[in-house]
């Protein structure tokens, strides 16, 4: 696959998660995450969850009320491999910024960390480190 | 090397990393981070940077006034020969939960994407997504 096919399908990975997480589809969710790496998830407001399972209940929680969110500004970097999806998530008026990574696995590429935080309205910016 | 010597080297890796944060030394900064890799850089508050020249210019900004930060719970995950270290920083009286991703290069784990966003107070803690 050219490096060019490989971004535009981690791109459509990308859209898979968030298509997943509004319409609340926790199978596809579970599909889309990796079933053989070791993976983390870092929810807004929340530290760190390890391993599939602790991972998997988060959004098996989450998805009982999907939350109503767009995303936009998707750019692909690709480290050594994995691909690195940065996107803006919009959520009630809000802005997130957010990072969610692929493995290529199995003919696609799966989830392996998503973290998102939130962006200070701008004007209120105040960079912590 | 073994992994569990990779593993260590990783959280060392980490620990130079908040040294050079809380000691203002962009000289080690500069040498943390990956020189060949793509790089992406997502601070607190803020949408994602991409790229060695923003990284580290956001950085130098930054260590101008070297945030008082110490971090604990630092935990790897190795994925694909990449470590994803997470941790949370405490600062200032609250609590962020930082990805700090490295690869090795040169013989060395070297920093390729950074992550923190604020942890809500226990108690208060309200997952968005």
């Amino acid at each position: 696959m050219s490096e060019a096919a490989e971004l535009r399908a981690a791109l459509r990975a990308n859209d898979r998660f968030y298509a997943a997480l509004t319409e609340g589809d926790m199978a596809a969710m579970e599909e889309l995450w990796s079933a053989t790496a070791s993976v983390i998830c870092t929810h807004p407001g929340s530290t760190t969850l390890h391993g599939r399972s602790a991972v998997m209940e988060s959004w098996a929680q989450i998805l009982q009320s999907p939350p109503d969110i767009r995303h936009s500004d998707a750019q692909v970097t690709l480290i050594r491999g994995l691909a690195f999806v940065s996107c803006v998530e919009h959520l009630g008026g809000g802005l997130l910024a957010a990072t969610n990574v692929f493995v290529w696995e199995d003919g696609d590429w799966r989830m392996v960390d998503h973290q998102a935080g939130g962006v200070a309205p701008a004007g209120s910016r105040e960079t912590l480190h």
